[in-house]
């Protein structure tokens, strides 16, 4: 059974069949956030802290870090990115103890935030593209770290999910060719929208539980583009997620502030057995109990969390 | 592919794999409802009227009817319920065209129920119990109509799926040899609390899944019996459902007039690809603004089920 074992300075959290769906926050991107782009350019990572911080309040496991601005002052991201990369992992990781996803398409950031990362990150991504295997597979290799591995090539993404599942077989044999077990290996079969292609949900659902059967590897996806286009995406969201966890998903990299999908991840653990005495689903309704009395998602998970930690710090008070 | 055909006077609702999930209202049914049994002795039927009526603007394809009243004036329920799930019968048929699932322990009142009933109603149910199949299976077959099959038998309810499996087997061999083929037999695998035993949601799903691939038959459920005593049962509910589908259930004994189960179920439908171009999830996308505006949900669902009807009406008087 693939158990991806991943780790902070402190914490260790395992991705696998028999555990808590792992919740990614994705939050940490300025891909499509031009005020965050600007912000983090003129070393302003005041958006950063607050992501970190309220992300793991509202129950992301690990973080993924994307440091892919393109500079004003300097149009080449292999120049500017590896030192930002390194930056924003070392603030994160001072503000909070999960583990990190660094996530970048340039080589050198992946290099500055592996030298950087405590624990056992989690590198963000290879793909089945030649050179993208060849320049990433060894860096993983030697930093003795798991990858994300996402099903599309130098032909491009394949709207066939058989050509997917070749592309994600190939990676897993090539990593091993490094060195990497599969089970360190987790693949992204690609969620395209339902919106403009009706077979997308029936395709990752069937994808997922081959590539669970067949190469032993846990999975995660970018679960909201399943809905893109869609009214209602929350809706849309919150019922993919349950149905890719009974397929075999085994986490997400997703936005863990909306608490529509976070109750459904949250229901579909205790449905999976992966909720022990029901303590996470019971704990989840009382925040939702709040929000329906008008307290903000973000605020109330935060309040809960912090109730916990005091709760456990006075528990060790009296030992 | 198992295709269960269940009709009205004039409606097909087919029950399979690739069709969206046959959602059976549960709502006409006086076990547990004290005042509906008493309008029911009395000869006041309002309440059922209105049930029949709002279940089917708020999505149920068809109704359950249940007469399971024991009369103060009358202890026996053989003498009294089949009179009264006759003109429970003919009084629903009267008011809505879905199919309708004749409900009782009592097969003098099943026999009533087949004989008014028009179409091709469903039987609920059979059991893996003897003197139970002796008695329904070849009143389904008379009247050459599917049953629901509950997987318990003579010792009870196991709590191995296997033992469920078994059950659920010898139950489609039997009716076999009354000639009733397996596409007219829908499994309920029983649906036990997750609360009460952790492994019940793994369970089912890997039960459903077991069902449709060996034995090749549709399956339906008690849903709401899966949240039995947890805190926040809807939203339990409401990752139960689309998993359930994931895994191949095709089909729920439900109330359909709560709007979180049936947005699941929606988006399931649309995500399985048995939602034409989206048209039911965009359609009840404008139900839920008007509920989040403040609209009790089974007035939105019936004013926009109005105006379907009424711009289909148009249309009819253009052509």
């Amino acid at each position: 059974m693939a158990r991806t074992v991943i780790e902070s300075a402190s914490r260790t959290v395992v991705i696998g069949f028999d555990q808590p769906f792992c919740v990614i926050g994705e939050r940490i991107n300025p891909t499509g956030r031009k005020k965050l782009a600007a912000d983090l350019e003129a070393g302003d990572f005041a958006t950063v802290e607050r992501d970190a911080v309220e992300q793991v309040a509202c129950g992301a496991m690990a973080l993924d870090v994307n440091a892919g601005v393109v500079y004003n002052s300097n149009p080449n991201p292999n120049e500017t990115e590896p030192p930002l990369m390194r930056t924003m992992i070392e603030l994160v990781q001072s503000l909070v103890d999960v583990p990190l996803v660094i996530d970048s398409s340039v080589p050198g950031a992946l290099q500055a935030g592996l030298e950087v990362a405590k624990g056992r990150p989690l590198v963000n991504s290879v793909t089945g593209e030649d050179e993208r295997m060849e320049t990433v597979l060894p860096l993983a290799a030697k930093y003795n770290v798991p990858v994300v591995a996402i099903s599309n090539d130098d032909t491009g993404i394949s709207e066939d999910p058989d050509v997917r599942f070749a592309v994600a077989k190939r990676i897993v044999e090539r990593a091993a060719d490094h060195g990497i077990p599969a089970h360190d290996i987790v693949v992204d079969p690609l969620v395209m929208p339902v919106g403009a292609m009706a077979t997308a949900g029936r395709q990752v659902f069937a994808l997922v539980r081959r590539l669970r059967e067949e190469l032993g590897v846990n999975t995660t996806c970018g679960a909201s583009n399943v809905s893109f286009g869609l009214p209602n995406r929350h809706g849309v969201n919150a019922a993919f997620l349950p149905m890719a966890i009974a397929s075999g998903m085994t986490s997400a990299i997703m936005n863990p502030t909306r608490p529509v999908e976070m109750e459904a991840i949250r229901a579909a653990n205790l449905l999976m057995n992966n909720d022990a005495n029901g303590a996470a689903w019971i704990g989840f309704a009382r925040v939702l109990e709040a929000v329906k009395a008008g307290t903000p998602y973000a605020e109330a998970a935060t309040a809960a969390a912090a109730g916990a930690s005091r709760r456990g710090g006075r528990r060790r008070g009296r030992a």
